[in-house]
């Protein structure tokens, strides 16, 4: 294994009614002022902002509110956050939501106790090392936010998707409860999938030093994934499906499968940004395209990992057979594998290639995202 | 999953080379004084010593010490290091060693903060809710203390091996290099890879619930302490395997494998721990003799999950086979099987059986751990 930091003081806590504590959790830290983050008003009608507004308010602890954060979560929400945040005195932000709300949320925090602006912290200028306390109640399992420090937000005037990571930002207490993400669509459910998928294949796929035991956990996330989506699909209230696979999401992106990796890079996240910061869509969605066609690309420099992936994940043998096996269980759970089946004309194809480098171009990354590499994958994905 | 608290605050550092920034650890949280506690004199000798008081030197941290911990470590070397402790205003305690050194020194970081006697954290009478900053070293991996609140120490009067564990016994930074643990003996690495072994069993064959996730997370636990102790009896300094090794230890016993388990007990721990204690063996060595003869009483209440054990850590078939392949693996390593290997003669199972059923009726779980299941469970080990 290579040298590593491992650091994550997040609190879980896990599982059913663990929301009406909130106030509690919030309290134990001293506080008694929050900005409360959302997306839509679906909270506002199924009864969880009541539920938290009550254990708010037993606790002695007085809020505001933001909504109306959407998927891939825009600057201008955040900008809206900060300036309530500043103007409130504002001591804690608590997110309700997914992994957008929390990102937001995160940003939000970073922001309020920082002079500049807080796009800053996106273009690498400088580093969130203070932010408000974070807190958040999830809704939707997928993007592992609940257990780690960074956020993805998408600055609505410039289309870039950056994202922002630093001490500070890691959530002091994350309540799951698979009881409140019951009621996602298989929609999203399968896009969440393929973000977990995502997230673990960019790093399996990109390692120069990947020890066996990471790929051995890695995997284990994998299958727990597979066989439980498979089972929501079907059975949208199975609670413990649902409780494993909302676990699979927080370990897959909590640091753990960083341990001892070295050279892994996030070739995927690369690509699709772009592709949802321009067409608008869902992450997940933009994922299950890419990745098939990615594996396809690099197939030939990492066919012993390939093998194994085949063979312990989908339980097929061959570098091809693993590929193609991904990619009929994207189509099952109904992700789009292909830039048509996500709506992105092939004609299109020239212009994102030349956006995607300029991007590779202007984070120093062109010797690895080369002009040819992401043309090639997003001709394998047509 | 059933609801659980995941907290873990502790920060590792991974890797080569490690041990030189400790008084830069130290030094982040204010420390300037601290008590250093070891075992046998070889870390005065084989320089790791000097490294630890050049780091602390160079960030002008003074320092006391206390050495001679050893394994099985007793409650009167905590009192003297607790009275250290308080004499010399020490802020903080730095364990150079394996568990024992480590769990002595989270006793006295516990007891350095507590008015009363610190064996009453282990009889259950209070909590450590406050303690002075623990850092260690790990020489030796096995017991997953460098990630965890607990400490099991020996009351060498009343011949109690208990344990403590409180919200303020959790490590703040935990060194683990795999270099320094290369000289351990094979012998007592074979012990090690057994209490692993032990840890994951007795979560493994004791949860009343036990989710699929956890099942697959343990067994690649499990896997990677099977391949690496291989590799490591054979070639000692193998770096890769070491540290697959060491983080796999730390995994084991670090709270990950318990969340969203329920019912596990520690059978096997509580059965060898009077055996140590008594005879002073080997914690490891002690575990393997108990843990066959223990899966053999239990095997009937829980065949589907030992044919899954059987299956997939060992690659055979059954029940009874994936026992036996355990016990094989047990021997080929090294470590004893039976009560007779362990010189422990047979004509004291009565004895014992007595010594563990006034425990089990102390702590008040005589209808768990009853006198017919301690019998039938020492006979298998004959």
């Amino acid at each position: 294994m290579k040298n590593f930091t491992y650091y994550n003081p997040t609190r879980i806590e896990f599982g059913r009614g663990k929301e009406k504590n909130i106030g509690k959790y919030i309290s134990e830290f001293g506080i008694s002022n929050v900005l409360i983050v959302y997306g839509s008003d679906r909270i506002r009608k199924n009864g969880l902002f009541d539920t938290v507004a009550q254990s708010l308010a037993e606790n002695g602890i007085r809020f505001e509110t933001l909504g109306g954060v959407k998927s891939n979560p825009i600057l201008s929400k955040v900008y809206e956050g900060v300036e309530i945040a500043k103007a409130k005195n504002i001591e804690a932000v608590l997110a309700i939501g997914g992994g957008s709300v929390l990102d937001s949320s995160k940003s939000i925090a970073a922001g309020a106790l920082y002079e500049g602006d807080v796009w800053d912290f996106f273009i690498g200028k400088t580093v969130p090392t203070k932010a408000l306390r974070i807190f958040d109640i999830m809704t939707l399992a997928a993007t592992g936010s609940e257990m780690n420090n960074f956020a993805v937000v998408t600055n609505d005037k410039t289309k870039q998707k950056f994202s922002l990571a630093g001490p500070a930002t890691f959530p002091t207490v994350s309540v799951i409860n698979p009881e409140l993400q019951a009621t996602v669509t298989n929609e999203y459910l399968a896009y969440s999938a393929a973000d977990i998928f995502a997230h673990s294949l960019d790093l399996y796929f990109s390692a120069t030093y990947f020890p066996e035991y990471i790929a051995g956990y890695v995997e284990n996330i994998l299958k727990t994934v597979i066989r439980t989506t498979e089972i929501l699909l079907h059975n949208p209230t199975d609670y413990e499906a649902r409780g494993e696979f909302a676990w699979a999401a927080t370990q897959a992106l909590n640091g753990s499968t960083f341990c001892g990796v070295e050279g892994n890079r996030y070739d995927t996240h690369f690509i699709e940004h772009t592709l949802s910061a321009e067409y608008d869509i869902p992450h997940g969605a933009g994922l299950s395209i890419i990745v098939p066609a990615w594996m396809m690309w690099q197939k030939s420099q990492f066919s012993e990992r390939l093998e194994r992936f085949a063979k312990n994940v989908f339980n097929v043998q061959g570098v091809d057979n693993g590929i193609l096996a991904l990619k009929q269980w994207y189509q099952k759970i109904g992700t789009p594998t292909t830039l048509i089946e996500g709506n992105i004309p092939e004609k299109d194809i020239p212009t994102l290639v030349e956006k995607l480098f300029g991007i590779s171009r202007m984070t120093g990354a062109e010797s690895v995202y080369t002009e040819e590499m992401i043309r090639t994958i997003l001709e394998y994905a047509k």
